[in-house]
């Protein structure tokens, strides 16, 4: 798919299939990620996968957005590594770098996403689920599957309101 | 450009050709970045063109990486709109989304691009040369244009060095 295209169209995508999605196509979402940019190179992210049903549930029951996970036949957790971490604002951008790429990735491949934040507010408790350690931080979950649902539209803001000024 | 072949080929470039990039192009960018995805959709992204030799002259005068600004034909200075903020986690990450839509679309058509991040050492002074008030927060500056240099390699870490379990 056309790269400017691909930018365009992406939506989130909360209802899915049955169908699997094959290991080939999460390895090359994560790739996608792996691409991104980072402050000083140091590709700060780190990837959970999830697909067992249990551990779907499990996820499921720390957001209010629990149906989405359970319903997904996977869901990909980024994590974020913290002794890898050397500015706290551009590691976060870093991040929202790397799940643009795997939103879009997901989308040129035929599939769906939706990236989750609210799950954060129980990210103590959703770290241990995923059996990572003291030394990661949850920073989102992407559930992600075939699509099931029509594409919804969203608006976003004009140009014209979002140039400040042309020096 | 296919999306993922944008993904991969994407790399930073510091040196330009004194050939101007058109306003058609740059608003092609911009677009890119407003079609990201925010938590709560709140698009908190505001963006400074910066085309002038005086505002770049500045502009380049605050940050170690100045030559590069100076010499490229374009900057996007990317801001963060204070009061549409909810999450500082999540706004830095939707900045980063919009920031890496914007790259690829540079290199989707034919530009390159660099995301200078150490001139948030000196954010104060940047918005008063942007022009922008105390309501905006300074995220990054992209400096842009027709790629002169050859392009660089690049190094990521392998996949299973990032994946932390499979569930």
């Amino acid at each position: 798919m056309d790269t400017l295209q691909c930018i365009h169209t992406r939506r989130s995508v909360r209802k899915f299939t049955e169908e699997p999605v094959s290991r080939e196509h999460i390895m090359e979402i994560l790739d996608a990620g792996r691409w991104a940019p980072s402050g000083l190179n140091n590709q700060p992210w780190r990837f959970v996968i999830v697909r067992s049903h249990e551990s779907r549930k499990k996820l499921s029951e720390l957001t209010k957005y629990g149906k989405v996970i359970e319903n997904a036949p996977v869901s990909i957790a980024v994590l974020i590594d913290k002794a890898s971490m050397y500015n706290e604002t551009k590691d976060h951008q870093g991040i929202g770098a790397c799940i643009q790429n795997m939103l879009l990735a997901t989308h040129a491949l035929g599939l769906g996403a939706v990236w989750l934040g609210e799950i954060l507010n129980r990210a103590d408790e959703a770290l241990v689920v995923l059996g990572a350690g003291i030394e990661m931080n949850l920073m989102a979950v992407l559930a992600l599957g075939h699509p099931a649902s029509e594409k919804h539209s969203s608006q976003r803001k004009d140009l014209g309101d979002l140039i400040v000024r042309e020096l």
